[in-house]
């Protein structure tokens, strides 16, 4: 075997280097928005159509688009719990339902559009309910509350579209606040914890464990999704990952943030370990390198944007919790949606709202959609 | 007399069913927008005119527009209470004179456009103060309020053009909320009644009764105009039926969508004995069987509205309650805002907002605005 | 020296009357906008530059633009306090050089623009701290929400543009709430005094002193910038005086408007004494009288407008006092902006956002902008 001809390791070594084109590129199509998908789904039965716009709409949460991190992401849910993975699956379903049968646009619900407010607020239904798991009547509101958030993503749509303005999850943070207020710490059907702001002074506050701030970062990327376990939380960053390394490095950096801002606030040691202080950190820096081309201007105003979301989220948490509600994304989707108005040196960086991938692919397709602003402007002009 | 000729029979059932379609013909003349009466009002005196327009902005608030129905609803204001009645009365006039004076728009002065806010808010001054009846200084606020309601009605008014949405009876809800947090229970001058959220728990709650649940479903439409007697109520819904027979289903459809929703939360028993459980339901019902043309789709849409204004209802009570606050009209107002924005199969019913009629009319009229858009787009193409 | 000539005579007071006429023209170079200081500074140094674009931003918050303004206003905050004329310097200064940073529209940013909300959370981050004087940590936030202001105003700019409708100080209000709401009455880093509502009832309240109500008056055109002492409000008012004399009118009108209301309403004595009570009334009577051309109808307006814009406050103030915050000016600002959006007699005299000069001012150019008007209008229909 020593004696391996020239022309025999030449074959060997190219068969290994075609072999791991073939990895990375089956890779590649796997990551990032996975447009071929589309083509291939095309005359597929209505059920698998259903099944990848909704694991579509699993992702859209954390503004990815990309059906595999959806399943990972789901996964990590029904490791977590799997009543929560069951709420999760049952809300993104009720409402993807709902806008096929109210009649919304087929694009936005392929593109699982109509599915992520509906999983949010399904999940956080069930993180709330101080009924237990298992408690099958809270069905009755997680159905409801996922087909409303429809009409809420397609009128707030309506209202947002003058300014080129994503819904996000407005939707999800509305109805979530709406239930919480119908029902209350003491209801006789669906009775919930009653919530803690962040900046609730601590009778006998003990040291702060270092590792276990650490952790909360991605932990904070969990709680995105409602989970509080690290296994979870990192298949999630995983997730993420799969879809854009670049996306899950913002995740990352902003959920740092939001945690060092809990600090410089002195919030709550619980807030930090569970990552509550992270989260919105984490969605603030995400939508700025999500919505923006990648580059080191956005970048800066992508932490600008987490420290903004981060800060925000105490203020309307302790606000909130004046009467027992929690501040869910607020701040982050507000701080994200002033983002998007921004004029000034970020505004130049802007990718429509119908026109966003996955950060990798923007900065491919910037040059692209560069020109087509360019032709339009002069066809305006002309 | 026995043995009448077969021509004096032929003409006595001829002169019956003559006088017959004469009064059908008179009905007819009296429902609906009775558009034919501002041709005749064009040349009659100013306080004429005003007493319509008055009569006509009575109406708005159940968004109908008949100063008949407007007559018959104040005579049930002053029925239930002849205090109320002089308060609306009083409400409408100052609004409607301020409308002119400060140069609103005349076609939405004539149209009635701003007296139903201004009743509104007289009408809840004198429900909410605990001065008692016949205290002569809340005229004072009466009037000051009433007149800002313009204010609050136009500005609104443009904010809102760029959608084609109404201001409805925001200006309304923002006034009264305004009020009643300038003044407070132990004010020295305009003390007004604590408010008690919905939800609020009964120490000792009994049994309920299901004759005075049903009974709160026409009391729903009387709280519209914060009337709890049952009398009244009746004529304010006979005056809706006047109107529109449609509209008058979709009242009573929508409050006793209210009452039940009411149920399914636990609200106080008091809230679904007086009707304040019915009253946001019927208005989101009426809203979007009023502003859409009429069909199984849009009626299943007013009933989806009913529930939504009925919980959200709820929610915006507990929360205001927190502070003291009544939720009014909030919860519907909001829902049938965010009803008009929707997109998909409801947007295909929608009526422009300067051609709203009555819904009987609005079915007739279907096909020649159809056609007018029609030809709006084409010539925007062309 | 007593048989002067004719001539000499003649020549004496020729040169009497140049001079006075020459010191008129100085003087009257002083006040307004002071347009042609923009081309006298074009080559000059950057420091120098923003020195002036700092003053005509801490004018901007009175609706005035003219640094000898702002240079006495600064003074008149360093004689009242000088660690509260630091931080307002700070504070003018970090946001003005953040939108530089931030690449901001550079007109915008000469003309002031920037400076001014950052300079108001400044100012008042000062006066609710409760850790004394000189505690130089509160620089930090002083610098963090000064140039967050930069953000908030731009994207505000972006969204209410649609309207033609200034962001104000909405900014301003924005983020002092926000960091009220971050820090406490007890927080470790950044304490702040607890407010209270100014409809708190009083247990054991004295008799009103008439003198001390008028000396209100003046109190509420310094608590503008936070200022609550007699003689550095006067220079405050005399900066007004010296940028427009009709505007100080206004201000002094609305002061004592918002003060009857105060009255009206009962609202505690020291909220009269201090000026609390007037100075939303002076921002919202400025606002119609700076946004609008000077007319007796445009005068009516404003003092509906300082009217509305006081009882806006005291119940904007008792619905926030009841979580600990204070009303800031939220209610002038929103009333303002109303007051812009509305339709009628009112609208006629609207200048165009971008065109608003002086009152004196914009009575001289009204021919002008209404003649471009007209020719926009013809181009238009052209």
């Amino acid at each position: 075997m020593r004696c391996q001809s020239g022309a025999e390791m030449e074959e060997a070594s190219r068969t290994r280097a075609s072999f791991s084109r073939r990895v990375l590129n089956g890779l590649l199509l796997c990551s990032g928005d996975m447009e071929h998908l589309d083509k291939y789904m095309k005359d597929k039965s209505f059920v698998l159509q259903l099944a990848v716009c909704g694991l579509r709409g699993v992702t859209r949460v954390i503004l990815a688009n990309n059906p595999l991190s959806g399943g990972l992401i789901l996964a990590a849910l029904y490791w977590a719990s799997p009543w929560q993975g069951l709420l999760g699956t049952l809300g993104v379903l009720a409402s993807t339902l709902t806008a096929v049968i109210t009649g919304q646009d087929s694009v936005e619900v392929a593109g699982g559009h109509h599915g992520f407010n509906g999983m949010l607020v399904s999940l956080l239904m069930g993180v709330y309910s101080s009924a237990g798991d298992w408690y099958w009547w809270l069905l009755l509101p997680v159905f409801l509350g996922s087909a409303t958030c429809v009409f809420l993503f397609s009128g707030l749509s309506s209202f947002l579209d003058r300014w080129d303005l994503p819904a996000a999850v407005f939707p999800f943070n509305i109805i979530i606040i709406l239930y919480l207020l119908c029902t209350g710490p003491e209801h006789p059907y669906f009775p919930h914890h009653s919530i803690k702001p962040p900046g609730a002074l601590e009778p006998n506050a003990t040291e702060l464990i270092a590792l276990q701030v650490i952790r909360g970062i991605p932990l904070g990327v969990g709680q995105i999704f409602a989970c509080g376990d690290l296994g979870p939380s990192l298949l999630i960053l995983g997730a993420v990952f799969l879809y854009s390394p670049l996306l899950a490095v913002h995740a990352l950096l902003g959920s740092a943030v939001g945690t060092l801002t809990g600090l410089s606030m002195a919030v709550r040691h619980e807030s930090l370990y569970s990552g509550l202080s992270g989260f919105n950190g984490a969605l603030g820096c995400m939508a700025v390198g999500g919505f923006f081309i990648f580059s080191l201007w956005t970048h800066l105003f992508a932490i600008a944007s987490a420290f903004f979301s981060a800060y925000a989220d105490i203020a309307l948490s302790n606000l909130m919790g004046t009467v027992g509600l929690p501040a869910c994304s607020w701040a982050a989707t507000l701080v994200a949606t002033l983002m998007l108005l921004l004029t000034g040196s970020l505004a130049a960086y802007r990718i429509p709202t119908g026109q966003v991938r996955a950060p990798e692919r923007n900065l491919q397709l910037r040059s692209q959609w560069e020109a087509g602003n360019t032709e339009e402007r002069e066809s305006a002009d002309v």
